[in-house]
């Protein structure tokens, strides 16, 4: 398979992106649907706002260096990448913070409905968020799964609340299809689209989607714990409010008055300061993702899983695959279940070929279209299969779990 | 005055803490409070952290390079600053995200009381936020001014939130004495040490504080938009409930449960991701900070402020200070108040000597102990003088506002 990986790689029109990360030595890195690799542009980015715009500008660079801009600049960046319009997306605090800003909203939408319906097995930190707004005495949680959720869209429903792309199997909802029934039930959808933006093509405006968030540090490459983006239809910007009502989000910051003004428009999503160093390394990611484009990054994507399962099934591996067999139903990754998954995850690791384990028996492996190669798939399929084979899993060291993991 | 200056400075212990920071050639710094200083050894740290951590370690990181405690072993390292125990304080989100948790957890605590009780012309994101919570019809906003707080606490008050330095003025607030009035009122008591961390002493524990929030890109000098910090008092551990109920404030973030669980201790305030190029840049400012010892850094605050007054008297200025004249009921700044404190603010900017300007008519100082020389106070104080008595300010370049200032 290694001389059809290269002449993949030979035709592949965004082989010459890979130069524009770091990729260390040895490493066939299948995590990047965590954490996204280090644009090389980055590093210069990061010196910029260090030492120049902090370090030379000091305050001054709020002004001259625009850093009062970036949360909408970087928004409207990413509105393109899926289905947005520029005034419609901001930078902002974390998913999770999002979402509660995101449902309270359409919560205060929706007087008298209280429901909040997502499914069981949704990212924890969606599920979660639900139940702070519980605690609150604001928001009753149902979750149902995949299949009854049509039918549990009744008239207690506020909010349908989904992730596009399921995070450990790579399951794809039909975002069209689902809104438009939360629709016809009076209720609003909010899309998590963590596991989508900057690899899936997504059209929030195509399917009427009211609300979305999505992650700035997995395909979109912004670094560890990089600002999340937020989404609000631009219909609802006269009429929506949420509580994490900070200075950010005044329509007057430095009026410094005592009342509260929303910003008029997306902006009023912001809570506290902008997170300016983070914001500069999510601007190069966001970037580098929007010159490559959402259509060749996802054909590619489709490829690389495809040309991967080729490998392992004539290396003879059986492997229990949990992520849809047809790769235009399911994200940019595969997931395979396996009794030994956590171990046979770390003997991938020792060998350089680094994936995630996800609890319990999910061995996730992530194809990050922009930096990887069909030769890294031909090599990580002869990997796993030694691996497997070989029996190598089975060694002490790869069955101590870290603290963290 | 410039002798006495230079004698100053040469008897100063703290001067060599001066070649710690990045300071610009012909800036004379007063805005230190607003965003403080470039520390030398944060570029070194972020090069680590983005070229080393993330480019080389990816994914790997969170367990080798230990990012998943930097939260908590920043608020550690912040703790002692702020006369908390180190498992007390944890560094995440901002300020006005962290006032939301705070506030819910004391509503949560005080049930039958919705007041949150504060003053007028607190900083405004302080007060917005009491606003959030009244959109969701969970609390009260009640201001009383300073002088009328004591008699404002009464049965139906959850909380008194006050910030110990005042943005504008400096004045401090006495937190023994308004700690004990709320507590004897039955009501719990936040505090906002965003002007105060860094630069004075404050005892949390010796007051008995309940909760308390702070800012890390002032007198910490963690960067624009550097994380802030959160302190709850550890004998409200085992009954404190926030409703930003994150994946990173569960006790077992990894077993991707459907049920929120809250971290037992200071994590639990933890909501989404952790930003960890925020965090690395706000460690080495803490760290630096640590080094030099609130303590030294109070006594220095002072002598620069009352070294500065000495001097614009000597130059015969007669200005109308709305600090308080005494240095230890103030915060490490002078304000003073004049009608034309924007083109005044404008005027000495173009001469290099940056303060900050506060609307409507507040002229703001900052003095940073980590990093000013007594010397900085003689000449900013010959630049204000000379600004004011040749009327340079009335030039109409110094009129025109920033679309943000």
């Amino acid at each position: 398979m290694m001389d059809r990986a290269k002449a993949l790689d030979a035709a592949d029109p965004l082989a010459a992106f890979r130069e524009s990360f770091i990729l260390p030595e040895g490493v066939i890195y299948l995590d990047g649907n965590s954490l996204g690799a280090l644009p090389k542009a980055t590093t210069a980015a990061m010196t910029r706002v260090v030492e120049k715009e902090w370090g030379e500008g000091l305050i001054r660079s709020w002004n001259d260096a625009d850093w009062f801009a970036m949360g909408t600049r970087v928004g409207a960046k990413i509105a393109p990448l899926i289905g947005a319009k520029p005034h419609e997306v901001i930078a902002c605090d974390t998913v999770s913070v999002n979402l509660f800003k995101l449902i309270s909203a359409a919560l205060a939408m929706r007087p008298g409905r209280k429901v909040i319906l997502s499914e069981p097995g949704n990212f924890p930190t969606d599920i979660y968020m639900i139940e702070g707004l519980e605690r609150q005495g604001l928001a009753t949680q149902r979750l149902a799964p995949r299949d009854q959720i049509m039918d549990a869209l009744d008239d207690d429903v506020a909010l349908l609340m989904l992730t596009h792309a399921h995070y450990k199997t790579g399951e794809l909802f039909d975002m069209a299809a689902m809104t438009k029934a939360a629709h016809d039930a009076g209720a609003l959808v909010l899309w998590d689209l963590s596991h989508s933006t900057g690899a899936l093509p997504v059209d929030l405006n195509g399917v009427h989607a009211d609300f979305a968030t999505g992650c700035g540090y997995k395909y979109l490459n912004g670094g560890p714990g990089a600002p999340a983006f937020a989404y609000v239809a631009d219909r609802h910007h006269a009429d929506f409010a949420q509580p994490l009502t900070g200075w950010f989000g005044h329509a007057r910051p430095f009026a410094f008055s005592d009342e509260y003004e929303a910003a008029p428009g997306i902006e009023q999503l912001q809570c506290g300061t902008a997170p300016i160093l983070g914001l500069t390394a999510l601007e190069v990611g966001v970037d580098l993702i929007a010159e490559i484009g959402v259509d060749r990054l996802y054909s590619k994507s489709r490829a690389l899983s495809e040309f991967f399962l080729e490998c392992i099934v004539e290396r003879g591996l059986d492997l229990d695959l949990v992520s849809p067999s047809e790769s235009t139903a399911r994200g940019s990754q595969l997931s395979f279940r396996h009794d030994n998954a956590y171990a046979l995850c770390q003997a991938l690791i020792a060998r350089g070929v680094i994936g995630d384990f996800r609890d319990p028996d999910i061995l996730r492996l992530g194809f990050a279209p922009a930096y990887l190669r069909f030769e890294d798939m031909a090599e990580a399929a002869k990997h796993l299969a030694e691996v497997i084979q070989t029996e190598e899993w089975q060694r002490d060291e790869f069955s101590q779990r870290a603290a963290v993991t």
